[in-house]
């Protein structure tokens, strides 16, 4: 199989994680020979910085000739105190709109052999296996207006929270088909209590539900959903919701089972390439310092394999190399336990590698 | 003193706190010299039943004739399928804007003696003690438009995320007030990255931090705090943001300390009288078995005491006498643990009442 993948390594560790999931599929494709081309790109800061953009056009053009995306992290402090068009995660959210990624889907697994990284007790996360289906390119974040204003002579503000049915029944449709695929459990997350907007996503969670009779549709309010995710996540097997609640959800989620440095995710387009990332940022205090955890990326590059080009073989191998290697004992410093032995981010990469 | 205090009981398990609530106020007035007139009002779903109206008139009126409010809970299965303006919720959404209730403060603080009821690590929650002020009146939950639409022919939905700047304005002031007599920390969370509202929040809490230069202000994006109220909760002292990030992030930490049925709330107007609720529900599974645990009303009942009348020794006996009971080994059944004793909701009333 050919392929050409865009890689966005973006500032901070994207770079050292990008360039470790790079060797990996290289690996991969000589193993199980097939050809693998990289192109490189910039966003974010770094892109800022060169181009006066977050994303520039031209990384946006590759981006659409590619066959999926990798993506490292961005931001930094660098750039905090820039006006708004001007900082780094405006190239992330022009990214999803440019590529049209309506879907992120975040998996939260516990690795026993992290447990104790979890500040949750362990009969809590032990067994923990869900994942967060959520809705990328639209309501608070896109809707219009978003601006300044005035009410009655007096400043004012107003954000808007927009979808139209078909971006709601899009997105809960892959939920459906997601679960399918696995505890056959959907909850559909939202705050009909008080939005107008979740109103219609349960009528359309409802209706697509009728499509899928084995698939069992439960409701859950955005704030119970809140607590629930902590007292007992084992209830969840695949949560949808909306742009907002996604985001915040999928960070409570993540740091769950205490391996926020492992966990990937994926922004589906519906016809073009998808983006794979991991959940965590660009952590600039550790940044060149070959210590950042390589493996989210690592993960994040077996969902392309698995989700974009269908190599289901492929990317379970680079899992089980993931796991064994954490077996082994060895750790990233952020994941370090007792009786473990520390890895810089080089030679984590190169044991994964070893283990292919 | 002489003081009107409205009595919302409310549905399920509400009547049987407020009931509580109530004896304990008769203890402290009889106690200290002090003179409590009772006055009930119907709100929610029962409110429904009997007039066809989640929030009466009278039952407005009423408020706004008192001194203070004491509400128990709102809602139960019975009324799930109502359409959305007969809902009990409606009720307290109702109450809140026609008192003008803008600030909802939700202490979460940990108790030693129930430490094996959270979900969390010991070790994580241990000396827990954060204050969340959320907006309540404002955002997402009364702006205009929130209406089914069409867009290029399609339907479509849209709700309205709208402040005004005095909104804000009030309630960060309001936030700084109850750091300076506390730990004086302020950690502002918005999602400043993404929405103009945010951006506005974050300017307003810069400026009004000036007054307040020996309180330090901190800002956090909303899906940062939901990590970090999991990860290292102690970091908090007084969290202030808008109403739907204060719905789901007091929810979240309400779970922390596995003390849900303890914690009480308020909710405060600046001219009119203030509303004193537990922030539990309405649990109509166990309503009228005489299990609920009336601690979170009666700590409510503690803060009207302070924050409404400026009782301050007679809010800290109610506190006092509850710890007590604790210590000495009682609880209600949501809070047991190895070597306590099981009380009902009668006897655990009791209980507090002849500690006082
Ligand atoms: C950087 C920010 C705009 C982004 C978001 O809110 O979507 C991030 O938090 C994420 O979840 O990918
Ligand atoms: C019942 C509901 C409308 C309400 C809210 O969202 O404000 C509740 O969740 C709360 O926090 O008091």
């Amino acid at each position: 199989m050919k392929r050409k993948i865009a890689v966005l390594p973006g500032d901070g560790i994207g770079k050292e994680v990008t360039r470790g999931a790079v060797e990996i599929l290289q690996a991969i494709a000589e193993r199980y020979n097939h050809e693998f081309e990289f192109q490189y790109g910039s966003i974010g800061g770094g892109a800022i910085d060169e181009t006066g953009n977050p994303l520039p056009e031209e990384t946006i053009e590759m981006c659409k000739a590619s066959d999926a995306v990798l993506l490292g992290a961005v931001g930094g402090p660098k750039w905090d105190n820039n006006p708004s068009h001007l900082r780094p995660e405006r190239g992330l959210l022009a990214i999803r709109k440019e590529l049209d990624l309506y879907a992120n889907l975040r998996p939260i697994s516990y690795y026993s052999s992290l447990s104790e990284a979890s500040p949750l007790r362990k009969e809590i996360i032990e067994e923990v296996d869900l994942i967060i289906v959520r809705e990328l390119t639209g309501g608070l974040y896109f809707g219009k207006p978003s601006e300044r204003t005035t009410h009655e002579g007096k400043e004012a503000v107003v954000d808007t929270l927009f979808y139209k049915r078909e971006e709601i029944k899009r997105i809960i449709e892959l939920a459906f088909k997601v679960a399918n695929g696995r505890r056959k459990k959907v909850t559909s997350v939202d705050k009909a209590n008080v939005l107008e907007s979740s109103r219609l996503w349960r009528e359309v969670a409802e209706e697509v539900a009728a499509s899928y009779p084995e698939v069992e549709l439960e409701h859950m309010l955005v704030d119970n959903a809140a607590m629930q995710l902590i007292r007992n996540p084992r209830q969840f097997d695949v949560i949808v919701t909306e742009n907002m609640f996604g985001d915040i959800l999928s960070d409570e989620a993540s740091v769950l089972t205490g391996s926020l440095g492992m966990l990937p995710s994926a922004s589906l387009s519906i016809g073009g390439p998808s983006m794979y990332e991991p959940i965590h940022g660009s952590a600039p205090d550790i940044a060149g310092m070959n210590v950042a955890n390589p493996l989210a990326t690592i993960l994040s590059a077996a969902s392309m394999l698995r989700l974009s080009f269908g190599l289901e073989e492929e990317a379970e191998e680079i899992e089980r190399a993931v796991r064994d290697v954490l077996d082994a004992g060895f750790r990233t410093r952020d994941i370090v336990a007792d009786g473990t032995k520390v890895l810089s981010t080089t030679e984590m990469v190169a044991e994964v590698k070893a283990s292919i």
